[in-house]
């Protein structure tokens, strides 16, 4: 049984195109039945304000598969902690047996949101960007412009987000690491109706994009919606768009920006949704020209945290890297 | 966050007293609307003949709730590997912080196994017993057994298993630990219709217990069901019993014997099934006569986990046990 840390799981392990390959295979697996993937376990404790999610997927063909905790608690930030908190456990697809505890607090959980994202970009927005618009300027921004960059070569980023002061230093920061124009604006509006892809990242409970601002060619993924309450974009926007995408339909229609569309009567039982391993698959075609209005909802799955799970353990093991607790035992004796 | 191995576990956590009166309080949390527990989640690895359940549950008023992992492959005796597999992990109830991971190799399921079985007998079995029976010869047997003790005071057990040699092993080694007269017999017949409480606790598929053989007075609890293929108890055994008892009514439901007995139509959604929290929390009286029949269908539940994991830890913490994994890192710095 290894253990990792987060800090040496964010020393050796990070968003690149072979993780995000990895997320993409993953979502074909899951198109092609080829994982075995349970709803989401969840554990509200509302005194608390808090709530603990457990995610899994198994992924036929692979030694191993992830359990992951996390968990967002909205009073920590009273206490000087972060909202969110998480691991992952790899067991052992042969014989049930635990082999690694990834005490990685949610880092892994960002790169496999990214890589998402970047699968995304990659089957659904134009294939030559201008312009790239972000809404939010938390972590997840940053991961997904860095995956995004993996998979397009856009030259211009707009990012808007509530807070001008955080806005301004991602802008700052981002143009140094990206070597690319990254400039803060001061409206989500301008974000929109200016880029070519749109990445919302926010945990907002209202939505913020509208449906007057999308324009021919325009692509937006929205991930920041995982719950109920959450929610990034007008109903309308989800009708309005030529393809919509959802990483999984059961749970987008329960979490996601499709929950809703749905709720409100915007779309119905019967629109037309595709999933992100359909594309992957190529069972189903994503973009086709470059005027179509594009959509993905993502909620994030479990097949992408095994599949995370599994990259971050191949790049620790061929570092040598990890905590053995036999090894451990063994020595106490 | 501290790492508690299974030779750490064995060595400082039994069953006592203590544990029975936790799992008790558990179940009392449950029947009192100050337990969250959602439904099992199960991945099932068909090609490796396994599966992997999660459960949980949180206690309300508890700093730390649990979220359990144990896994069943049927081809690991080949690699000479145990069947069953397992670890949980403790949640911060304020935070969302992990706190401890518990190796346990389903050592802490078969402790808080046999406190249910414990319960159970508390509120159903007669008041004064002088045989109690076994079927089956497995380790949960004899926690089983250990269990009882802590609540009834036997002075012979009955045990029979499909094989005579396991049987007469069992019945020396725990003549030996309990002090009293443990016997080997011939059939689970004889063992029921001798005793005057039975556990049966093996992982059969077909059921063993008849109910031609109840006799008045007599409760039995059945454990060995735990999915929906496994049966101990013929469907007219629940019929029969004065009070019928579940761990939790929707879970043997689907998992228990009461699954049966629902499936071939011997009982229905409206037969009268009651909750063991029902009994602890004394909504409901348990066994009022020395002239009734019980039953008790016992699957395991999160809320158990809960409340023997918080148990496991507690020993352990009052023995300073367990490797401190930011010690550790700082260290190696």
């Amino acid at each position: 049984m290894l253990i990792f840390t987060e800090q040496e799981l964010k020393q050796y392990v990070d968003i690149n195109s072979e993780a995000v390959e990895l997320v993409e295979a993953a979502f074909t697996k899951l198109a092609n039945n080829e994982a075995v993937m349970p709803p989401i376990m969840r554990v509200d404790l509302e005194e608390h304000n808090g709530e603990v999610d457990v995610k899994t997927a198994y992924l036929k063909g692979k030694e191993m598969f992830a359990i992951k905790i996390s968990s967002g608690f909205f009073n920590n930030f009273q206490l000087g902690l972060p909202t969110g908190n998480g691991m992952m456990i790899l067991i052992n697809t042969q014989t049930g047996v635990p082999e690694a505890v990834l005490l990685d607090n949610g880092y892994l959980t960002d790169v496999r949101t990214a890589a998402a994202g970047a699968v995304a970009a990659a089957y659904l927005s134009k294939n030559t960007i201008e312009t790239a618009g972000v809404i939010g300027a938390g972590s997840q921004a940053r991961y997904q412009l860095r995956a995004l960059s993996l998979v397009r070569n856009f030259s211009k980023v707009l990012i808007y987000s509530r807070s001008a002061e955080r806005s301004q230093k991602f802008a700052e920061e981002m143009t140094a690491e990206l070597g690319r124009e990254v400039i803060a604006v001061q409206s989500a509006e301008f974000v929109v109706r200016n880029s070519e892809i749109v990445i919302s990242t926010t945990p907002s409970k209202e939505p913020i994009i509208k449906a007057d601002w999308l324009h021919p060619g325009l692509h937006i993924t929205a991930m920041g919606s995982d719950a109920e309450q959450k929610q990034e974009l007008e109903p309308e926007v989800l009708a309005k768009a030529d393809i919509l995408v959802c990483d999984t339909k059961a749970q987008c229609a329960r979490l996601g920006e499709l929950h809703h569309a749905l709720a409100t009567g915007v779309l119905t039982e019967v629109s037309r949704v595709l999933e992100l391993g359909e594309l992957t698959s190529f069972k189903t075609s994503g973009r086709v020209n470059d005027e179509q209005i594009t959509v993905c909802d993502l909620t994030g799955t479990g097949v992408q945290d095994t599949a995370i799970a599994l990259f971050a353990y191949q790049e620790m093991i061929k570092r040598n890297k990890g905590l053995n607790i036999e090894n451990k035992i063994l020595q106490n004796k």
